[in-house]
């Protein structure tokens, strides 16, 4: 019981850190906005045409990134905790889906890379345009859009991880109060 | 005995196809090899950067984009032969993952969209500076190169498909030796 409070605690804070996150993630779009209305103003439209792909390929690719790590790590994890009465048939079933997410992984962290690349050739235009102050908020959206998106994704998974306990705990807990 | 001679003919065929798939990928990535020579020659450093990037990111936004939607159509076949046996929890688990690969998967779909935009950008770039036969190499190489990954996975699944049954049906008889 002392367990399930202290869990239902930990759990409370997580909630009150998501409300807060979500209000970040809410100010930094609004951020975006206003960055945008500018750029469209001041850019010609090609140039506007690469600042809206940039942004946008951005939340995908960090996205991808992120679940395609986790999905990497619970591989791995499954396949470090395997014991001697696992079947060769599962060993190698795991084995093979950690090869594919490795690979899909690499790629993902190339598009990640060529992404930066572009993040800078996107500056470089702005830069010809944008007052040093404009330029300031583009280059905050910019790094806090990937940053919320890592801190979300944690958090959820926090959030997650103690649902599960939760639930599990109370669970055992169920039969003894019917004895 | 039948089915399986049937079965092995097939695989045969379609080892003898991906054969024939390997050469034509070998063919178009030489093709791409003497177009970006001829690229970094005529173009300015930041149009041959944009040209690499793109090319960079055709395979692993079309491999991403094939493998979503395999993972997506296995879930989504899981849960249409679902039947009353299955726990809700199992159940639950499913429509949670098809959930979230339908999102990933539409993300995909949008990373792909913003990577036909380039095509036309790079296009466009390179029309100021190639020939019409080497523009026209060019257009051909990326055409390839998405049709041929697609090909490539077609085959593999078949293949793969067939190894499975080829195994069930071999299995399945050799009790019947042993009796």
């Amino acid at each position: 019981q002392e367990l399930i409070d202290s869990i239902s605690r930990k759990l409370q804070v997580l909630r009150e850190a998501r409300e807060t996150l979500l209000e970040d993630i809410q100010a930094n779009n609004i951020l975006g906005e206003e960055v945008e209305a500018i750029v469209k103003e001041v850019c010609k439209p090609n140039e506007f045409d690469k600042f809206k792909m940039f942004i946008g390929d951005l939340d995908k690719v960090v996205n991808l990134l992120l679940s395609l790590s986790g999905r990497l790590a619970r591989v791995e994890n499954a396949l470090n905790n395997l014991d001697e009465n696992t079947s060769p048939e599962e060993r190698r079933t795991l084995v093979e889906k950690q090869k594919l997410l490795t690979q899909q992984h690499e790629d993902a962290k190339e598009l990640k890379e060529n992404l930066d690349r572009r993040e800078r050739i996107v500056f470089d235009i702005l830069a010809n345009y944008l007052s040093e102050e404009n330029l300031a908020d583009y280059e905050h959206f910019v790094k806090m859009k990937s940053a919320l998106i890592i801190e979300q994704r944690e958090l959820e998974d926090k959030i997650k991880l103690g649902e599960e306990q939760l639930k599990c705990l109370t669970d055992s807990l169920q039969p003894e109060r019917l004895k």
